[in-house]
């Protein structure tokens, strides 16, 4: 009897998994392709070179500069119990682990050391205090650990991976019968990208030549085990993210087995329905994050595998992951009514994002990004020879250009109106997916931009495609100014890499209510390098 | 010529060590001793019994009692970022580590958590703020430690031995978009000692049955791999804690192992001039507090050692060690002047303790800890069949007796006076010697202890000898009356283990200044299930 019932429920578990999974038949070789590419990290050792202090200055970015006042060297060797408190100065951005030896230098260890250690990406960062924390995010994000040494001997680590420049080290407990010192303290950096491949190339501009020095910096820190949206915070690999660092690492440091990793583990991990999950974890085993689904990064996915097709013609990976890309289209396309536009009642629960901008209706974004990843998602199936799989791809994309055109275009102000909002990325997708084309496109943006009340662009993921969008349309030194004005001015400030958040306007805006918590190293922010060397070299 | 310098080198070195180390022949034998009979700890997974709240009480010690509000169960499970902060109860005092496992119980860990543990032996010390710290001692002692937990998953430690009864838990970070549980958390309890030998005595009083068994709880919570002066602070190994927890194991535990193994251990770090360090560190590797010397203490090693022997037998421990012993005496020696009492000029630079009690004179006392070690020292060499060695010695006792009674001795007052001074610790000291015998014993006792003025015992380490005097004049009564005066009333105010502070007219006292650092758990103070089973049954 019970092993009728055992055999029965193992019957009706299969004949449910088969009939519920998308993916069944896929998951297990996707997620071994993922471990299988998973990249083994270079590690670099890494000891402060400098001594720093952070002064108050109303010109630096948020109101903090670091001024160097010593090499590092002499520090180790020193009384720790005179000095009480440091900052040292890695002089770049590093993600990695943090080791330190103290040494016995006059006494013998009687008691626990209590040591406090902050890590900081910027001087601003560390200059700011924590406490009382009103962040919107977990104030465990903040790179502060006390550690208590209980006998000095060996090497000891702080055992969460960090990311900074900065360390202070402040001593909060000792013993008056023993003093000690620094006898080492080292970074161990790690990324899955080779070491910088930056060269000064006399034919661009300084501006460029540094902006493109730090977005490789920027996507160096990201690239670990998956491209992370951002070393610091968050370390996740999330679907946007990962079509932005696509393109900037097709042209820097062409790391494809990681690409080819990002693609499988997503695809590995997409929900029973085939929808790609936002955003996935590795650790402590791969897992999504449940129920979490951005639709435009979704169909992003697909463009950004046919990037990496063109870059290595790896037919092989296209081909395995084919079925999530028209699992993509067809979960996107649910949501259209019969006049082949979103239909909002429908789609109302969905998270669209295109831009950190709380007030951005997004609907005719939507309607943009839909078309590209149509017509995408369809060279796709022709270099794969499956066009018969997806016969409807080019009616859907007339139809939906038409319904663009006649649902959003305003012919008076000549510019595509979102539920009555006029924004820079509407205009933005309705270029990227050639619903509007050649001069009228130039035109729909130079209008946009100098239109005073448009909702302009809030992040750099927003920036990257209006820049995208303005060389499109051949407005290449457009392209050039926006890009020296938004990153260019990031350069100015000081940045060691490219910040989650820049705002022109506010330098303290922080989508978490405490701009500390902002990344100042993030994945998004690194497409430059794709710009410059794909269109200014 | 390179050759010739090192080898004269080495023949040098050789012969600095001869000449130099005064037990260079036994060093190593002792130490491969020590380590030999290191004993394995018992370990003992203990989980929280009970949830309390701390509720100011001025009847209670040091204002603050432990409530029990509901058991432990419950509160796995239970959503912690509603919870926030929770006491939990061990039920009794343990020393040993801390693990506890998280539980992710509403959408997915998406940020890291920090929580904050304090490990407190008492309420008051769980009660009391640290910060601003202006302890005599490091403030790394205080237990308290923030972990950050970036992914959720197996158990998680704290990297630090713990002693205490309660844990509190505050949550200091978390993540709005998930929710977690703690799904399991426990103490591992170390003890070289085996478990509680108590068993109530129907044939004792009820007060001496409580004492008998927190004496034996103290006790097995500094029983570790040394026996150490507290599980909670400082964690090493003190000669004169070596002492009474010897006497107190001889009478209880019988770990007679761990106990060899300190007299090796202290033997095998004494300095090349052959003086015992007061004390010794296990770790990273066995190392002694250079530079510190208790003399008394080291006088009563050998009577430790005798002590050892008369509960063992262990004739090859006590004949290893003699060179120890003899060593300590003429060590001590050297600091008489021709009246055969210590020369104050000789001797002024010696840490002599006895008690904690600052304005205490210690010169008489050392006059009798000396002639109580010869007298113990000669038994040893009687034993050993080495008295040909100390030949010298009963003329030196019987020279120190006159000596004390003609310098120290005040015929109107009948008291002995160390520089003026009238103190317990100095007649104490006299009765134990036996420079004072029979009924002018008692009476001297009686005497001081009826002088108003008289300097009075400051610590459970002092309140041992003046009992062990007590009960040597035939005083039981009295040496009961005080056993139940001082411990019985840590009894009455809840203690668990006995403190190493203890005022009877101060219960804030501390020697640190913040009376949280002192230990609630303190091995010199559980000499009473010594003085319960070997006097009162």
């Amino acid at each position: 009897m019970k092993k009728t019932f055992l055999l029965l429920s193992l019957f009706l578990g299969i004949a449910y998994a088969n009939a519920t999974d998308y993916y069944a038949q896929y998951r297990t070789d996707w997620a071994q392709k993922a471990e299988q590419y998973k990249p083994t990290l270079n590690e670099t050792v890494i000891r402060p070179q400098s001594i720093v202090e952070f002064v108050k200055d109303e010109k630096a970015f948020q109101g903090w500069k670091a001024n160097i006042i010593g090499e590092a060297k002499p520090f180790f060797g020193q009384s720790f119990k005179n000095q009480k408190e440091i900052i040292l100065d890695l002089g770049d951005h590093y993600t990695g682990y943090f080791y330190f030896k103290l040494k016995e230098i006059q006494g013998i260890q009687d008691a626990p050391v209590r040591i406090k250690f902050t890590f900081g990406e910027t001087a601003p960062e560390l200059s700011t205090p924590y406490e009382p924390f009103n962040g919107g995010l977990s104030r465990a994000w903040m790179q502060d650990e006390i550690v208590t040494i209980c006998e000095i001997n060996d090497y000891e680590t702080i055992n969460r991976r960090l990311a900074c420049r900065y360390i202070k080290i402040e001593l909060l407990g000792s013993s008056p019968y023993f003093d000690f010192t620094f006898d080492d303290l080292y970074f161990k950096a790690v990324s899955s990208a080779k070491e910088s491949e930056y060269v000064y190339d006399p034919n661009l501009s300084k501006e460029l030549n540094d902006i493109n020095r730090i977005s490789l910096r920027t996507l160096h820190e990201c690239m670990q085990t998956v491209f992370e949206d951002g070393p610091k915070r968050d370390k996740r690999l999330w679907v946007g993210d990962l079509y932005l660092t696509n393109l900037a690492n097709n042209y820097s440091y062409q790391n494809y087995d990681l690409a080819k990793r990002c693609f499988y583990l997503l695809a590995s991990l997409a929900d029973e329905n085939g929808r790609l999950h936002a955003n996935v974890f590795e650790a402590p085993k791969p897992h999504p994050q449940y129920g979490t689904y951005i639709i435009d990064y979704n169909l992003l996915y697909n463009v950004a595998l046919l990037d990496y097709y063109k870059a290595t013609n790896d037919i092989e990976t296209i081909r395995d992951l084919w079925p999530v890309a028209k699992r993509q289209i067809e979960d996107a396309m649910q949501f259209l009514n019969d006049k082949k536009i979103y239909d909002r009642e429908k789609s109302a629960g969905l998270w669209l994002f295109f831009d950190w901008k709380n007030e951005l209706d997004r609907y005719v974004a939507m309607q943009g990004v839909t078309i590209f990843s149509l017509q995408k998602t369809y060279e796709l199936a022709q270099i794969l020879g499956k066009t018969n799989e997806v016969k409807n791809y080019p009616t859907f994309i007339n139809e939906m250009k038409s319904a663009a055109k006649k649902y959003f275009y305003d012919k008076n102000q000549k510019l595509f109106i979102s539920n009555g909002q006029i924004s820079y990325i509407s205009q933005v997708w309705m270029v990227l997916s050639e619903t509007v084309k050649g001069k009228e496109a130039s035109e729909l943006l130079n209008r946009v931009m100098n239109t005073p009340n448009a909702v302009t662009i809030g992040s750099p993921y927003g920036y990257h495609y209006l820049i995208e969008a303005t060389i499109k349309v051949g407005m290449k030194s457009k392209a050039e100014e926006l890009l020296i004005n938004y990153w260019g001015k990031m350069v100015e400030y000081g940045a060691d890499t490219f910040w989650e958040v820049y705002d022109p306007y506010n330098q303290y805006t922080s989508p978490y209510d405490f701009f500390p918590l902002n990344s100042a190293c993030h994945a998004w922010s690194s497409t430059p390098v794709y710009f410059i060397n794909k269109y200014f070299k």
